[in-house]
């Protein structure tokens, strides 16, 4: 049982500069525990909540910018795609692959995705039980693609609220695949104000540490220096200056899990 | 205040004999009470439960159908879009495009849909409030599309299942846009069967008798000659020959609800 | 098919005259389509959201109202009961017991209350699914009581929310018991005031007309002539001026319903 | 920060050997990390799903066992009471009084209980968001109580079906009462074996692991030395030789979850 990797970034790209200076941070927030952290940011915000909610960079200049951090960094980088065309040219620059929340169930993009090779991490559906991912890992895993990944990121209670059900990580792990626990849009509280989605930043390190109690391959948790001033998923990111004890106090916990884990057997 | 217009058709075409029989069986059914039909169908399910759920003809063999009952029926034409280069070709054919329900946040699907000037029909999201689909009909209302409708097709409630909150309607109504009711999804069991989704078809009847009773622009209805073994949402299909029947009594629960309504001022 | 009886009056008793007033204009309200009417207060609210809620006005002199509105007005009267003590005494006056939701799987409660003979009407509770009451109404009918009555109410939805899932009428008939459909506290947002449930008055209606339409055998509504100001249950009461017409809407689509039905066989 | 006590036993009594027998091994279990034990166990199950469901051996035999065990064994106990007349014999013998989780709203209960001056335990309804359990606490504090425990059981979602929302613990700990995580009753299937609960005990461990991450003060697990054979809650409970693994695992995530919170201060 590894250590859990941290995919950690800004919820959506904003400069050359702002990237270099998160991945910095956050690799150095990640250097006392050794802990592998993998890049990641949005080029492109496909499904705001409104009109006027920035949607990012786009495709040309996101992937350049991904390709940059990955190159000087030499850290892996993630990014989700909208599309099936995007996913090759995508996957020409970025490691993994995510599959939005929304979109687990087109088939096309999963197929698309899958047949890149890269690794895909497919967030679970906000209206999806836990079980029923499996049947979505197997779309990916027809093209031959056996490097998937299974993210919680909250399930619809009632409306503009979400809840983890923290039986969801034991059950999608019985496919076999790793399971990656979303800290960031689980406390996410969508549509919550009205043109922009609300959150609750407050609880994604109880979240998180539940996760890791339960067991985990991963946590997403996306950062920014100035959260409340992001242009996207502010209520729900975590300072990067409180991104060190995070990880230090999770890790302390995932150690803790495996290495229960391991006695058991 | 108008009678509802049925929007009614096979969950997906299966060939053009076969389109052929459901509309003139479904025009049948309309006659005695003088109901608008628009026919409903699907080129391609591109978003099933399992990997082996039929995907369906095609949207250029799927449109050329949809084509060929418009013409030959004179009645109009609905089918379901599911990225934007699908929205001008199937514009040139219909006179409504549908925008599914897990799609309904993917800005760039709702403007390109907007930009055909074409009526478009957005299935509410099992994740969404009501109040939120006002943020989505903007979307489509920014390209100058004032032809839009909101449809309520179930909202998770729990795993595997959906439920039908009637609150929905006057809400999404307050927006100006009509809005539909989907009694056929909204006894969807989504993921209920394991590799596929069930359905409880009993429901269809009394849940659409709830929604003419709170006051609908639009009924939506799936059928079929034989549900059990249709290649997809058979369980929540009605058989076309109880089509007439229901639709009687539908239209007599919209007329006495809408005079009503008339009488209140 | 019998038309709905309506089981109305105030949340909770405030005085003998008041409660004359609302029984004397409830009847009115009734007599011109002769719908039956059942008249309905409380004497004790004991589970108020905070404790500065009113309780009510007590066992011993709620009964002696009801029991004065009975015999002056000769229609049946109904209360709820709170725990097996009450019973007895209760059935002395009232033509029929309710079960609080929140208490409707505490054994000894529903048996005493069976033993009394009277109809017993039985809330679902927010936390219990249609087909659950099948197992609750056999505790009362243990007891040799074949009068009971099965009421939807609402039920858990996220936080401070209850949604009606209509599919429960019928579900709830297939038992044999009549099924009443209470339009009142379906429309409760419990504790949504903080200190107080809020409510949302104007679902009222639309949703009794769905329970209609859908097919019941009575209707709860709770009325009063100055909602915003009575005791308890304000913001989901209906003023009294207007139940006439809502009465009258309501029967319409009732006898449409159940015509139907009787023409379905 | 002290750590977690546990609150363990049996759903229900069953005889004074089968009682001693299971707080010998828990004693036994708790011994190796110092854990404080209270034991718990029901005289009474007034809301079993059917009523062939077995109820226990009564307030008077059942409190005589509770208080054998207290006396032989030296640790506290807890049983559930159900109405007010109960509060004070069980107050004689237990040092712990429950307040069910239906029940949770019920005033005269929350009083009758509160005056007792026993320790109080209040299992939140199904029914009820955490932050509403800050007026039920209140209504056992007017009574000059201060000893209260607020316990977190589950909330409904969907039908037959709970979900931990583990926020719960953060907010209720705002109250400034110590939370309870009750592991057993949050993997309770209300009615979802038809005429009894089901249970999902496989969940109890990664659950109250979960819950020790979080941060709580005490856990509430049911154990049997054959749960499969219980007359209540077999399918939620845990058999009693996991029980000193299992605590060991919890205590080492509850030590390190405290002495984080220390180090933050």
């Amino acid at each position: 049982r590894e250590p859990f990797a941290l995919i950690a970034g800004p919820c959506q790209l904003e400069s050359l500069p702002h990237a270099r200076m998160l991945a910095e941070r956050l690799l150095e927030a990640c250097a006392p525990t050794g802990t592998k952290l993998i890049f990641k940011a949005s080029y492109d915000k496909a499904n705001r909540t409104s009109l006027s909610g920035k949607r990012g960079l786009g495709m040309e200049t996101g992937l350049e910018i991904l390709g940059r951090i990955r190159e000087e960094f030499g850290c892996p980088v993630l990014t989700d795609v909208h599309d099936e065309g995007q996913c090759a040219p995508a996957a020409e620059v970025c490691d993994v692959l995510q599959i939005p929340a929304f979109l687990c169930r087109q088939t096309d993009l999963l197929l698309a995705a899958g047949e890149t090779g890269r690794a895909i991490n497919i967030k679970k559906g906000q209206f999806l039980a836990p079980w029923d991912m499996a049947n979505v890992a197997a779309k990916v895993a027809s093209t031959g693609n056996e490097s998937i990944l299974l993210c919680e990121r909250g399930t619809s209670f009632g409306y503009n609220t979400l809840v983890s059900d923290f039986r969801a990580l034991p059950i999608m792990a019985e496919t076999g695949w790793p399971v990656v626990f979303d800290a960031t849009h689980s406390v996410q509280q969508p549509g919550g104000q009205g043109g922009a989605s609300g959150g609750q930043r407050e609880f994604v390190a109880p979240l998180a540490r539940a996760a890791c109690a339960v067991g985990v391959s991963a946590l997403f948790i996306e950062t920014h220096e100035d959260p409340d001033n992001a242009p996207s998923d502010g209520p729900n990111m975590v300072p990067i200056d409180r991104m060190s004890t995070l990880i230090g106090e999770l890790r302390a916990l995932d150690d803790l899990t495996k290495a229960s884990a391991d006695n058991r057997g």
